[in-house]
């Protein structure tokens, strides 16, 4: 089952998901390839969500839309079938999560349009190269994910507040991972807070919303980054019929280069 | 009816609209104002509509979208009214163009979604003031705008191929021309096309398929750039049932300055 590894290709990954034989967080694995977060939607929604995206660009990224009834992300990833090459995937009916599935070929309906949004798990890389901690990777577990009370641009439907990834840092390391990470805004770019959790209304580090906590060290400041789960909490607060989205970590790997989502600065 | 000029605001432009008092162009008007190219859909189309724009950035730039039911596109022009705002409309049906107006006060209905999209004339103030010479604007006419042979990138329902307006220049103005105009991609960006009008499927440049001819002086170059009336191309290639746009040539003024869309080089 934890076959996969830093060097393995996007392929690989996918293949190892199609197969059933992965459905782990996909953190740390296949470098240097783009990993995509996955909203699935059927068409009637698709409009709202897809402006949603555009007025909220640092939470949602996108990378590519994939029009109703395909299930091939042919621009970031031909070959790949986004119905088993996602390592897990979340349903929701009516706003509530109901269910996580290693593959959704029984849920796959010809008007379901699906959205891939970039993925902080880009400038982890970066990061990584640049010899600078990334404490869920060390730890091996996936990135503690926080609700916060900072409220999305409302687009028809989709509202909600955003959701966010920590990674604590210290001090020394903040600007050189705020200048790796805002040079790759389709990976959402730089952080939006640096240090009191308070401020955006998180309450326990050690309690996050989505994923697992991490070890905090003495005179580590948390830095926080926009996340692609926060569609994931918007699709709840607008309580729509259906939806798919992968389970948070659980990510789609495309073939896209992380150099090439790299803005040159 | 002429009494707007080069040092006009937006919201003289708009009011004059909104009176009945100017029905004209709107080249050479309000310099330095962002002008807009408008597209009004059902919201039934506005998803493929949405990801068309999307996909052909360079003639259909987003300036901005209003939710379906409401003609106030307050984040570009606060107090517009899009049903009278416009200097001419064109209402499309099944795909033809059926009448042109100078209101849609009739036409308004609550499922309708309005997109703005950038225009050439933005880059043209630049372009006099560094100097050129801008030739529909000396000869107070409509810029040519031409149907092309390159294929739009086919999005759901839209299709149909990329519309270009043409201005003449001599060889030696054309760098700066291109400095000028690739800076601005949010008005079309840099040229499509430098010379041979053949090039583009284009037989003869003085019958323009929308605005006016111009002349073309002895040793100038044709310069074509990307125009925001390719999606009334695509829209008379879908026949989808109902459509509003401006008349070629007749923008939205908005209230954003040419300078907040310019891309620092």
């Amino acid at each position: 089952m934890s076959y996969l590894h830093a060097h393995s290709t996007a392929e690989d990954v996918r293949l190892a998901c199609r197969s059933g034989d992965w459905n782990s967080p996909t953190s740390g694995i296949a470098l240097g390839f783009v990993q995509a977060n996955l909203v699935i939607l059927p068409k009637e929604q698709a409009f709202d969500f897809l402006l949603f995206c555009l007025r909220n660009p640092q939470s949602c990224p996108l990378l590519a839309v994939v029009e109703a009834g395909n299930w091939e992300p042919a621009e970031v990833a031909p070959g790949a079938d986004l119905r088993t090459d996602v390592p897990r995937y979340a349903i929701y009916r009516d706003g509530v999560k109901v269910e996580e599935t290693d593959n959704i070929v029984d849920y796959w309906r010809d008007d379901l349009v699906s959205f891939l949004l970039g993925c902080s798990f880009t400038f982890e890389t970066a990061m990584l190269s640049a010899g600078l901690p990334v404490r869920h990777i060390e730890e091996k577990v996936n990135v503690p994910m926080y609700r916060t009370n900072r409220p999305n641009r409302k687009t028809g439907i989709f509202e909600g507040e955003l959701v966010v990834s920590m990674r604590p840092l210290k001090p020394e390391f903040i600007d050189q991972a705020m200048a790796l990470s805002a040079a790759m805004p389709l990976a959402h770019g730089a952080p939006v807070h640096i240090g009191d959790p308070g401020d955006l209304g998180i309450n326990d580090l050690s309690k996050p919303d989505f994923g697992d906590a991490v070890t905090i060290h003495e005179g580590e400041v948390p830095v926080f980054w926009a996340c692609g789960v926060t569609p994931q909490a918007a699709i709840m607060a607008s309580k729509i019929p259906f939806a798919i989205t992968h389970a948070p970590g659980h990510m789609l790997l495309t073939n896209i280069r992380d150099s090439d989502i790299m803005q040159v600065q």
